[in-house]
């Protein structure tokens, strides 16, 4: 296991502990509560912290009158997170024409409630996932990406997850979908906090691009054997194989795989068969956790649009392999939504749709789905990489058709869906939370975010620094601070033309930043990532992948 | 003078004339009238003529409708045009959250009226505002960029323009702001159909790149000359000198130089008062033209958002200084929308608000614009040079908050607006008119429109043929058509990731489109550009103007 207790925050070279004690010295405890907080957190706290703590009067009042009229429970949460689509994808008429991809669905989400115009998320599926699920940069807990092969690892179970709070304060919570937290039994959704979840152990690249139908779609390279002869291979273990597929699981309970039977080779149909699977469970879920008296909190993150073959007839004017499926997924969204109405939710349900990361750009031009706005894509620090489309809806609380312009990292729905759920109290204090109270801006509206800064992180290196305008590209070992690029993100969207030579005042700036949040590791080390054998609490292992599991264990 | 009777459509080379002659078999008169189309549209109107003819009779009897129920009168025109703006920077509210810059009066006019999603332009100033006068493309009358220096040239009294067909209809047409067709009498806009204009002679560059100011912002490199000393100088004719500046003139009448007084040096603040002065005489001219019994036609081409000097206070959060402007900009256009309300003539006037091609992306980073969404700017063939914002409104005709994703090219503007004024009578007949009638897309809304192909010019070169959700760029000189890439701009905006390999169909039809573009042009030869002494028909022209002038005509 790669232990983080020591100092680890990339590219940059920390100055020394002096430099940091006074950056911090200003610093004071948080305006609300006694949550762990990051340097730069109290640094506004500070500086806001009495104002904040007025205003969060007011809001404890609404949120009280709220359950209050709501027969004394806070409201249920209906999460939605879509994978790998850019900002400006979803939700917007005028950029539907220009990708050819109809997501009305989302768009009528998006007038019913806030836009959140500056929704940053970790660069890739599983940092995001847990940072959601945590509340924590995934680095504070040892997460990275995790690979489509056995690993032997994922979330700890001494992580502490948002539906693990929202049950100590009576919600029923169900996970149906993408979950891409590891392969080892802590880490599954129903021993994390989820009464019941149906989700895949890998991820889409398992599911939908190692097949036969992505080979001859011309996007998978060299995976299938069908696809070349094989006199001179010797490594039978070189491709991945035998990885388990779909489980189910109740809290306490094993888990089941049902999408595949011994022997049988996974395909293209499978797949879409799965993601048909997921759309009517999460249908069958709502409606079960609308029988019961608690709130609810109903999580679908599903695999669509992520998707490597060509359709029989594609729906969207766009017709990428990607596309077409975002399109697709515009309409299931549409009918999950319209259930809500149907089951007579809407008023006392948050619904929150967004995305994890930017676009796959390696697929870019055949897929469909294409760098717009921001450059970068998944995996990367650059705005293409973090920015995506997020929506929020609370009728009658959160204003329809509004939107807001401040920053809001993915990281912040973790403490804001607990304050909604009244569960702030069952927040861990023994960690770092960074997640920031965004509750002020969702009632209040635009202009009340808590935070004006993002620290991006690729895996467990520090890319880039936001605050405000501002975004910092840290400089390469051994090279000045003074020689970083710092880009102004409106007049330069696609960080282009740094602002080298006439923002050296920001550097500075920046550098201190970077500082406090070193101090802040420093005193509050890295919890070490999940570890165990791979595949455990399934009943129903297949010979093939008990096979590959037994490969795996003999080497580690 | 430049000739352009002999072929000259650019970098594609031009096979034997039996390949135009097939590409032609199946074309048959127009379905609506005599006027002479380019051959792309001929071989859609053989497809779509029967249709077309029915389709028109509805539209001709709801224009006559809308006319009898405004007392016999067509609708009054308003059209603004906007300098260097690309597409979605204007009049959409998550745009704004990308930029910073808040267009809010743009948006509310687009929500009123429908957005052409699609509109291409010429990739130029001086291009774009030939093809909307002429219904041409520029190349056509011989028109290519006109420099910031004295050329003595411009359009070509021989060319029709819209105000000369709108007045034969009975209306009253002004022109206020930019107008960049050239420093000879016969161009300037009292002499091209417009019964009063206001305009400067030149463009930006000179009014406010050429100046202390500009320098001082570090945009405008060695002009002036507190730059750096001249020891060494020789050609004291190098840097432009004694440009004339400011025009007022009457139909018929000479043109009055007002901005400037002999020896006086132009400056940042005359070009402020320039652009405030415009501001002013835009409402007064619509004041004035309310009054009077006959519609009018009045045209508001701004010099802001192009702007070179930063402002004592900005307004935006962009702050960049084009940026800056936009927003300055959008509140004026709100004020000339709140008197079109406010004289009563909302439900009688036909705005619309467009820009003439992308952004200047050569002070990008800077600027405040950026390439946001497609790729390249000004001068550029490229998405991002030819596609603007732009969006129309007729109360009660056009449907409110509409949109259209069809294809339509500003030429297309002066054929519709002449239809819409019951005008088209007085359309030549003579000549080429690429202009398509669009009014059945406007009134019977998206889907509806007659063309769904460009050809984008660079000057006189055919840089790209666009054709529905496909792109080619013309080949180099010598290399074979089968080598072009082809790009969908749908799945790939920025134009990065040609098709080439697997759009070899599109590439051979792309062949014929340019054949049958080619060929037109044979049978009808471009014009030739209007040709002149400059400075002409100005009765106080200052004595440096007079000089400049002296030391052009001695070896011209």
């Amino acid at each position: 296991m790669k232990k983080r207790s020591k100092l680890d925050i990339g590219w940059l070279r920390i100055g020394a502990v002096v430099l940091f004690a006074s950056g911090l010295a200003s610093s004071k405890a948080s305006a609300t509560d006694d949550i762990v907080r990051d340097g730069e957190y109290n640094f506004l706290a500070a500086q806001h912290g009495d104002v904040w703590a007025e205003q969060d009067k007011s809001i404890d009042a609404k949120l009280a009158e709220y359950r209050e009229q709501n027969g004394g429970k806070p409201p249920n949460i209906l999460y939605i997170l879509i994978d790998d689509v850019s900002f400006g994808q979803m939700g917007n008429r005028a950029m539907n024409y220009v990708t050819g991809i109809d997501t009305q669905h989302v768009n009528k989400l998006a007038q019913e409630g806030m836009s959140l115009m500056r929704m940053y998320t970790e660069p890739s599926c599983t940092p995001t996932r847990t940072a959601f699920l945590t509340g924590r940069h995934p680095v504070r807990a040892g997460v990275e990406e995790v690979k489509v092969a056995l690993v032997g690892e994922g979330l700890a179970s001494e992580e502490v997850t948002l539906p693990e709070v929202l049950k100590q304060a009576g919600y029923n919570t169900s996970h149906v979908g993408k979950w891409h937290q590891g392969d080892i039994e802590q880490s599954y959704p129903h021993n994390q906090g989820f009464d019941w979840a149906a989700f895949p152990v890998h991820q889409q690249v398992q599911l939908s691009l190692m097949t036969r139908e992505a080979m001859q779609a011309n996007n998978m390279l060299g995976f299938h054997p069908s696809g070349q002869s094989n006199e001179f291979h010797i490594d039978q273990r070189f491709r991945p194989y035998g990885l388990v597929t779909g489980l189910e699981g109740e809290a306490g309970g094993t888990a089941k795989e049902i999408d595949l039977q011994p022997g049988e080779e996974w395909t293209q149909a499978h797949y879409e068969r799965m993601n048909e699977r997921y759309q009517a469970q999460v249908l069958e879920q709502l409606e079960n956790l609308s029988q019961k008296d608690d709130p609810f909190f109903l999580q679908y993150w599903p695999l669509y649009p992520l998707n490597f073959a060509y359709p029989e007839q594609a729906i969207s004017r766009n017709g990428g392999f990607h596309a077409d499926k975002l399109q697709l997924l515009d309409t299931w969204i549409g009918e999950l939504l319209a259930k809500v109405d149907e089951l007579g939710l809407r008023e006392d349900t948050v619904v929150m749709l967004m995305a994890d990361n930017g676009l796959m750009y390696h697929y870019e031009g055949t897929s469909g789905l294409s760098q717009l706005i921001y450059r970068g894509g998944k995996t990367q620090h650059l705005e293409g990489g973090v920015r995506t489309d997020a929506f929020i809806r609370w009728p009658g609380v959160i204003e329809a058709g509004s939107a807001a312009g401040d920053i809001v990292h993915v990281s912040d729905m973790f403490t804001t869906f607990a304050r909604i759920a009244n569960a702030t109290d069952y927040i861990p204090r023994d960690r770092v939370i960074d997640g920031v109270d965004q509750t002020a801006l969702l009632l209040e509206g635009e202009g009340n975010s808590r935070r004006d800064y993002v620290y991006v992180y690729e895996g467990p290196v520090l890319r880039s620094i936001v605050k405000q305008e501002f975004k910092m590209h840290m400089p390469a070992p051994g090279v000045p601070g003074a020689a970083a690029p710092v880009f102004n993100i409106l007049r330069d969207p696609r960080e282009e033309n740094p602002q080298i030579g006439n923002a050296l005042w920001s550097g500075a700036s920046f550098q201190d930043m970077a500082k406090r949040h070193a101090l802040t590791i420093e005193k509050h080390p890295h919890l070490p990532l999940g570890k165990g054998k791979p595949y455990e609490g399934i009943e129903n292992l297949r010979p093939e992948s008990i096979e590959t599991r037994e490969v795996f264990d003999s080497w580690h």
